[in-house]
């Protein structure tokens, strides 16, 4: 992997780079062409990428797909695990601290956390622990990621938790607005949202 | 609303600006200016696009929220509740059943569907279905939309009996490419590289 830093822009493409390389490419060589017609990306700006991220690129070849995937991982971080803990051990908390994907992008959910202790599972491969328990277990565990999975009347309330907790990046799924301070990134996931837009284009296909 | 119909990128962001309206404003009047500014887009764009479909615009005081609304809403057909499915019924599955926040975008999810009979709960408020009722049920209730929700060896197979259905949207959760025909939209979620991108956006802020 060359040295000169990543631009934040090349940084903030990685991941969909690794994703594709991960699901759709079959064969040892991969062209920074190919990819960007699969991305929708232009051709110049994904070579320059590439070539930042992997010294292995040759002109007319390509790259070896396992050396530039093997790169994008080092610069992405991904091989040391992120621990993240989750709040709110519902339905969809759950489904997310099982969720297998994430491990290939250098995460694991080390924990749930609920109010109700009917959740409370402290055995569990993927434990769910008393919310009272979140403030020790971040500290010790030096968590910095967080995801938000309680009803939207609690959110803010556990948001501000978990910036207590010294977490500064939150996936909040709960519908609701929230507020952080300045040097905590905030992702508001909206699943209904994203259901109107696929809803939309299929509507405008049918129309074209 | 206004009769002359609308322009494709402007319906494409009527979602969001019915969310931000929704979770976001406080008080009876919004300028197109401040939504501007709260999501990012240039003042002239959104005045444009806010015009287009709401008459009750006036030049500094801006739109009175509730027609604003009342105007995205019926330009998005939300007032129509389309019914989706969702295939798979592991924990992922039944939390985007049971999740509330659908309705208010127009979407109901009215069934699963999944191989396992230990799942089948044909009785209940959200009824979990065989897989070789599928067919009958999305031609019976005109379905258009499906999720899906079930590990990434069964998707393409899933994805092509949804197809076979007469489905033309589908959202997929499973961890794989899908291949669908020219008339069908499909969107790909990709819940670990959400994470990815978060925890990237978190580390850059960091270095700041």
């Amino acid at each position: 992997m060359p040295n000169k830093p990543l631009s934040r822009a090349t940084l903030g493409r990685l991941p969909e780079y690794i994703s594709y390389l991960r699901l759709s490419v079959e064969g040892p060589m991969v062209s920074a062409a190919t990819m960007a017609r699969a991305l929708g990306y232009g051709e110049v700006l994904v070579r320059r990428d590439l070539n930042a991220v992997c010294a292995a690129g040759r002109p007319k070849v390509g790259f070896p797909v396992e050396v530039l995937m093997a790169d994008i991982e080092e610069a992405l971080g991904v091989n040391d695990i992120a621990p993240v803990v989750v709040v709110g051990a519902g339905r969809l908390g759950r489904a997310l601290q099982q969720h297998r994907g994430f491990r290939q992008y250098g995460f694991e959910i080390v924990a749930g956390f609920d109010i109700n202790p009917h959740k409370w599972q402290p055995e569990w491969d993927h434990p769910v622990l008393p919310m009272e328990e979140l403030s020790s277990f971040c500290r010790e565990n030096e968590i910095r990621m967080g995801i938000i999975t309680v009803p939207a009347a609690a959110a803010q309330q556990v948001c501000d938790s978990l910036v207590d907790c010294g977490i500064t990046a939150i996936w909040n799924f709960a519908p609701c607005r929230l507020s952080v301070p300045e040097h905590v990134t905030l992702k508001q996931e909206d699943l209904a949202l994203s259901l109107a837009h696929l809803s939309l284009q299929a509507r405008l296909r049918e129309k074209e």
